[in-house]
């Protein structure tokens, strides 16, 4: 059974309260619920993390020993942590970004993402269902 | 039963033979295979399309009244046609913009996307896979 | 009696359905009865065009030896297509530049023309009086 | 009886001498005129002003309770009179832009308005009739 | 006792009327009673200036020999006169630069302020307050 | 009585010590001193919050909803931190910009504030008083 | 034998008429023939195709399986064409990229070759005998 | 006997007073008097106007019919006033560009003159002696 | 005897593992083991401190009473952390910065140093032996 | 019989030795024994000279007296060396650029060309034939 | 009696020949004929140097040790020659800057000039003219 | 014995006399006298080159067959001289960048090296030491 890591960035922790319009009105809770279940159903063991801090993040990343694919989030990080570029191009394994809303069709700082040269791919746009189809997606690349 | 139109952009039609080291090595009738049977499990009916002139995508485009969603990878257009872009805000119906590879880890040029604004998501990075995962996004949302 | 053409770019085929709020809520048919009314007014003779393709658009401003003068607009490839900007060079004949929303009051890559320069004037913001505007400024031209 | 504000901004009173390659041969009072036939001809009182001082066309335009439109021809300071474009917004009333030269097929400092964001639309390029064509569009819109 | 002066550039004059969601619904002649009540609270004479000529600003601004410290409210020559800046810079008395609205949270354009490096401080977004705020602060300074 | 969140950013704990010819010679315990005697004459609850950790200063953003609204110096997070930016907008309460020196007269790197546009308005420049301004400031608006 | 395929892009069809004092006055036929017959000197059979399609020269340039190398005159698209980058890249055999005028010595949008990276080399500003030097030079590459 | 008049820009009434280390100790009126002392030895009659206001300076310009050319300092106009230049194309007379200070040697927007273009030359860096040397460069083309 | 604190930055407790055709084969503990010779052989004490947090790196920082000078690798804070930038200023110690790889031949972001400007010289490229140079370099000053 | 100049740029005396998958193996003699021949052929004189100082090549220019035409490869000067750009300018005979590598498909920098405007064209990224070309087509300009 | 020097830069010999239109027709012999008489009328010895090698214009300007001052037109160098703005700013005496042409009034690169920062003042668009309004300039400075 | 050049750059035989503030007091012989010393110590045979010539540099750069390494400040070039990064490449020899101030802490023109590419490390900032330090570097690399 492969380990899967769900990495939550900054304000994550807030969903559903924050800006309901963009980033839709469910929880992290309930997010991560579904999170599990998707994986129970693809056969994946997953951990999911949340931070507000870029160097818990960091430090986290820095266990992808233990996993064999993430899921990551970095939230507005996103857009000028080269520290987290940095960390995901030292652990060598696979990552796949994903964002809530379609970081691309927003402020024009989001549509940049500093962390993507790192990553196998990334999916933007579908709410919590990002998460979803990163994980049907990394379930392949394992 | 809901339909949908999956518009492959320029030389997307060489897949195969094109840079199999980016773009792998399926053809697109493989791809196109593999969407089919991804839509028949997923109760979708699909149309697939391919064209190299910018001018044909839109009338492609124009066409969405008989389909309830539309999957599109544009292709080199996608870093400069805004007609493109104008025809999808036309439609009002949703677009999903996939890509083949990461375009965010490639050349500069293609770390934007000029359609993103009128799309729901973007999918990129996951070769044909890109595709499968933004059918299972579009059954979700039509 | 002199004869102007009339070319219409991507997207205008969709008027009334596309975003009536920015273009306005009449068809391209209604808008071409008013030019039509217009030119008989003004005793011109008066041919409509409308493409979706770039190059048809080429094509067609290629023709000017059978007209005196011709009102474009010629839609998002006003913002990068130099190589509509290079066929009105190339046939020598008065262009008239039209937009029906006032390009210069929206996103920032409406501001640009690339195809002002090859263009007598441009008459923008005036929904499809624009058109009619720009008949009465090529009729005193021709 | 629509009453209606021509304004004619800085170096404008020069015309017929100034650059008349560029700018024509005809002098304001001339245009004046031909201003004044036009809006007897449509219905329409018309006050012409012409200043080359910012501040003197920004106190006109705080008199516009007093008209219903206004056709405005900036001169220079359409190009970085962010006041006169505070000034148009201040007032809520229809501004048609005009100039007489093409000003996107000119020096580069010359494409961008900024006061075109606060404007119905723009007439560039006609020489005197810039001004008569922006009587026929906003006799419509008044 | 301290003089101050309080200059209110362009289009000032219209606050009430002038787009209310953003500057609020106060006219210039409150605003000013309420500068002059805060004044007096803090044992200040205050003169109130207000001109819509970037001409009369300088000259104003070159009476300060008269004036122990000045608040001033450029409008949108904020962003672009240096001549005010080269002023402010010339007479060597403390001013405080006030905007009812946060500029730094609206259009590009209005995030610069070139005479700001001219400035103790800068004061905006507190609507009439910043006024009374910055008297508060000069009270301090002077 | 209405409670107010008071976050001082990096290095802000070094007052006194750090250029003291650009930040003041007054220590963070004097100032924290002066804004609590403000706020006792202001009828204001006031809790002082200082740190280095740009994670830290977003959890206790997160902490909003104890607070009736905040005076944040984000130090030079200010000019990089969307990841602040968004916790701000996340939580909904009103929030006060506040710098001791005028960071428009310094650095170009420091004139722009990329939390501004969440923030109510911005105080900066008038050392401590910066946060005794925000105090009234913030005074009227909870 | 080696077959070579010669593309003319957008607007050269009109060559004699466009601009002569840019791009001469031999007309296309003229240029072909000179094209063919240089062609049989060197012991090539060359094929000419113009189009001022783009989607009809990325299809043309799909058949070069046919073709050992191609010598093509992109005109305006060597401009902003990804798409027929994208092409070039995909059939992996030898392009020569030519142009009529010294484009590096014309307006600034012409000094960017965006086909360049995918071509052998590039010869310009020799009108109709550009084609011939680089038939010379694809003679020695297949 | 020629006609020549020496106009000088904003904020330079206050010379002498206003920051003597960039722009030397002596007051507008002793630079006018060594101005007529030199027009005197070189046989020229001078006129000296002063004004903050950009529209004065453009109205004097347009007297330009009265004079043979024209020594112009326009301040901080010259960075930005493109009226200006607009004014001096207009009347055909030769313009010498003169600044006190050497504007290339300090802040970066001083480096441009917007209205360099319209003048013959420009001399900049001399303080008084700036315009003398403009008066001997004048004398030789009048 | 003189005490100095050295700096590694984020992912540099990776190294060995990190990417090491970049960053060399040894882990930091060796490095470190040689950093602590170097010392002993310059007679220096040294502390080696590692954090991937930019707060903790800053808190650290702040401890510089303790210590005589300091050698940082701020990794790819770098090329961001305007925060660590004031602390460094704020301390009045010298710094020098290393980095293991030659930063200025790399992608264009690494390039620039934010922190550059408070420190007293920059070694990078020699590997672990930047920080033995460094030592070297920081011996002089001290 | 024309006399040409042939000019080799810095570095171009190491060909062979320098970087060989982009410069080719041939040495400089080889190549000017290959240019020698080709002169031969076409009947003209050919003098190479070869300098990596961009003095002498300027100087070198400036004797153009005695020659019909020159052949260039300014090196690295192309992209920076204004210089010899007007020494071109200045000596109204006809001048050919050429390059070894495609410099267009290389670092950004290479791809701007200062010395272009004042050359009749340019041929890039034929290896040592590059030279070779440009005699046919100086043969048919002289 | 003080010594100058003058330095004429590169292309500078060739004047009378080079763009007459821009340069003017007197040969630099001419020049440097008047600019001795203006020298005699002035009390200066000057000696005139013309190198068209930047490394030759840098070793004179270390000789300034025997000169006072120092009038130089660097040619095509002004534009990028920082070396030269080095050299200039290591001998610390007088320099003036000229130009033949109204530098600011020509080409986009021609409006910088680097080594401006090091010169007292710049004296651009009198022809030879230049040279002796800057020695009469010089003069009051030695 | 292996054979170390050292390469000053433009001005360096100033050193001493230029900015000591910036350089430093030390001559460029005592420079090279402590650069021998070091060398002897490190059992490097040193040869100390210095030259105000872009094109004496690239000479002396392609006799690097005869030394193991190089140590190169090569001043103002540094920051244009895309010839001297070819000369370097073309060599295939290690070389080390040094700067005696720290360039990164300067003017924005001198944060860039282009000649950093081509060199194994860069040392700035540490006066003469930088050199002595740069011998340490190569002595091992060597």
């Amino acid at each position: 059974m492969k380990n899967i890591l769900v990495i939550h960035g900054p304000n994550l922790n807030l969903l559903g309260q924050r800006e309901p319009g963009i980033y839709g009105a469910q929880t992290l809770d309930t997010i991560n619920q579904a999170i599990m279940e998707k994986a129970k159903a693809l056969g994946l063991a997953v951990e999911c993390f949340q931070s507000n801090h870029e160097g818990e993040i960091i430090d986290k990343i820095h266990d992808m020993k233990a996993y064999d694919g993430c899921v990551i989030n970095a939230g507005a990080y996103t857009h000028y942590s080269y520290a987290i570029l940095d960390a995901i191009k030292a652990v060598q394994k696979p990552f796949i970004e994903v964002h809530l809303s379609n970081i691309h069709a927003r402020d024009a700082f989001r549509h940049v993402s500093v962390i993507a040269p790192a990553c196998k791919g990334q999916i933007a746009g579908f709410g919590a269902d990002s998460y979803l189809l990163a994980l049907d997606a990394i379930a392949k690349i394992v």
